[in-house]
């Protein structure tokens, strides 16, 4: 039967968690079970909510500090029949974490989804293998900065910093999320000015950077202007999916028309992850959920910067990202705090599949994002060829600087 | 100059306010400031952000213990030029706490609009005037029930169902935000099917309820469903928004052919509201962010249920909906654990321009929907007369019996 198995963590203050499934079971389905009449129960019956698992866990000693009580830590999982929903994430998420979430103590771990349910959805429409071959770059993580300082610039800073950046040699530039729709640099024409510059790099230098142009505005408008950015030549869309809805996400992912990748940026999901109470895990927003939606490219927090998650969340989401499933493969993006001497950790972490993605790193190089740039791409070989990275400074003089400045790890 | 003020709860464990904000304000706008030339200062000086307030607040000895050491509990205040962004929801919420919202540390309590931002957003098309003059009901709160198990039922459970509580003299009936498109009772057959049961109740009785059907389905298809819902003589839409997205709302809000009632419901929501320490408040996201996005009404849990919100986080939600502001006021529904005997404490906590909303506190009363919701009324009437609920129910069967069942508060 088709049907999404939802893991929940909870911190019960009564302690019986077989009877508190139950109650989630049947209070986000039918309701009600053992007082309705035996011909409602069979007529109900493939609609009820199933209790799959019920385990206690180790108490949490900072949760037990912050409630002031000991909590009994466990973990509930339900399955609900898809002939509840309709096939799309907002009624999911209702359905699963609806009235659900405004318990406040309960945290929705995971959603696994039936292969039936999982045909419904798109997944991501290049996928790891598609932005391989769409750029020619294999057996290596990529490499992607960021513009910088960009609000109240006019066009031809941006082309200077576009210029500088694919000059280094990243694979991918990503516009800052938080340049919106302006007169200095409007979409239309950041996508054509984007365009010829690395055109132009690419004639100079052979190496083709793709840049990620931020697509903004209302809801009903972005995908006339996602098409519009297709018809212009933009290479890939930057989108802020959690100040809209995975739901839309989905719509762009799945449309014909909108043939290149989409960059899902984590703005305001940290409104969502953080708790380890309430809320929803990272590896199923930043991670299952953002694959299932069609996202080719996830950034989430780095484990290595100032905001920094923990490692074993970060790798959860890659994991999610890439593992074998029945939709493509999204590209890992950890971000933020990272540095050309992070890049080895980096590799070792999340693997070649992956995207090393700088800011501060590549802008702050003495030599410019040019150097900063090129300096990523000293380390990311000198990984490959089995190199440390000192070995790699003593002939690369961007990577020497690099290393003087924010060390080696 | 047109700008949006963010107020931030921050529990920060260095300590100095001040350089927080300082780093905040530039961090979300122009990037740095000080190592700026003068030419690029001036040039940029109108997308700077302000820090317009810190004040350190008493230590919070719940955070502390939760984060094992004390931390500085603060407000910081930035002001964010409207030039930064373009004046929707999605631009506002990732300038203001897009990269901000991964701190994890920091909590997004309220944003100010300025009178010329405020004009972008179209508040609700009706509001609680509107609701009066359509409705006919004026000078009491009004009165809501909730579909109840109508999973896996069909069009005639429906029916019964609806009947049964319009006969009982509510104002409103919602469908259960669970309630998707499915084979047994599709969104068209639910709309013609209430609204001939409620024509048929009216024609019975002179009082009219109105029926809000739940609209669902696919983010791009939501408005045309909306018409169509319209079309077919729909009274109300239920929304459940945060499965979608704020501006998604504020569309099916601004079009001028969609002109019925929007109530949203909070589900989904307390992924986002309950920490003490990060995310959204309740008031910022129930409160003025549905009310500007166009919500006629807003449900949020009331703060007597089982899954109750703090009193005075409810009386704030509400305030943020009726406050005197530029667009209209929104109704007010504290939901959950509501019964008759609740009546005076709602009305007094909530006021007149609010909505008394009950599921089990309709249909669990001894004589069924309709005597649970002729109790409501009943109830609603006693306080208005200044009488007590007991000296009320001496005369009223149904209160009484409610009244026995679930005592008084």
């Amino acid at each position: 039967m088709s049907e999404v198995i939802a893991t929940y963590l909870v911190h019960d203050a009564k302690g019986n968690l077989e009877r508190k499934a139950e109650g989630i079971a049947l209070g986000l389905t039918v309701g009600s079970w053992t007082d309705l009449p035996k011909v409602d129960q069979d007529q109900l019956k493939k609609h009820k909510g199933r209790v799959v698992h019920v385990e206690y866990l180790p108490e949490d000693e900072k949760v037990n500090r912050y409630f002031g009580e000991k909590r009994t830590k466990g973990l509930i999982k339900i399955a609900y029949p898809s002939l509840n929903f309709s096939n799309d994430i907002p009624a999911i998420i209702t359905t699963v974490f609806g009235k659900l979430s405004l318990d406040g103590e309960i945290k929705l771990l995971d959603l696994q989804f039936s292969d039936e349910l999982k045909r419904s959805f798109p997944g991501p429409k290049f996928g790891i293998q598609g932005i391989r071959e769409k750029t020619g770059v294999w057996e290596r993580p990529f490499v992607m900065s960021i513009f910088k300082g960009v609000l109240g610039r006019d066009l031809a800073f941006l082309r200077d910093q576009l210029k500088e950046q694919a000059l280094g040699g990243v694979d991918f530039v990503k516009d800052d999320e938080i340049l919106f729709e302006n007169e200095l640099t409007p979409f239309e024409n950041r996508i054509i000015a984007g365009k010829e510059v690395l055109q132009n790099v690419y004639e100079q230098t052979g190496h083709r950077t793709l840049y990620a142009v931020n697509i903004t505005g209302r809801t009903y408008e972005l995908r006339d202007k996602a098409k519009r950015a297709v018809e212009l030549g933009a290479d890939m869309l930057l989108f802020n999916v959690f100040s809209y809805g995975l739901d839309c996400l989905q719509s762009l992912a799945e449309d014909k028309d909108i043939k290149i990748p989409i960059m899902a940026h984590p703005a305001f999901s940290g409104a969502l992850t953080p708790s380890p109470v309430y809320g929803v895990s990272y590896e199923l927003l930043l991670g299952k959920l953002l694959r299932y939606a069609g996202a080719d490219f996830s950034l989430f927090p780095s484990p290595y910067g100032s905001v920094a998650l923990k490692k074993e969340a970060t790798i959860k989401v890659a994991k999610e990202l890439t593992k074998e499933d029945l939709v493509k493969a999204s590209l890992p993006v950890p971000s933020a705090g990272i540095h050309p001497g992070l890049v080895p950790l980096l590799i070792n972490d999340f693997g070649q599949e992956s995207v090393i993605n700088a800011g501060g790193g590549v802008h702050g190089h003495p030599d410019g994002a040019a150097g900063g740039a090129k300096a990523f791409r000293q380390a990311v070989d000198a990984v490959l060829e089995g190199k440390t990275l000192g070995e790699a400074a003593a002939e690369k003089e961007e990577l020497q600087k690099a290393l003087q400045l924010w060390g080696e790890k």
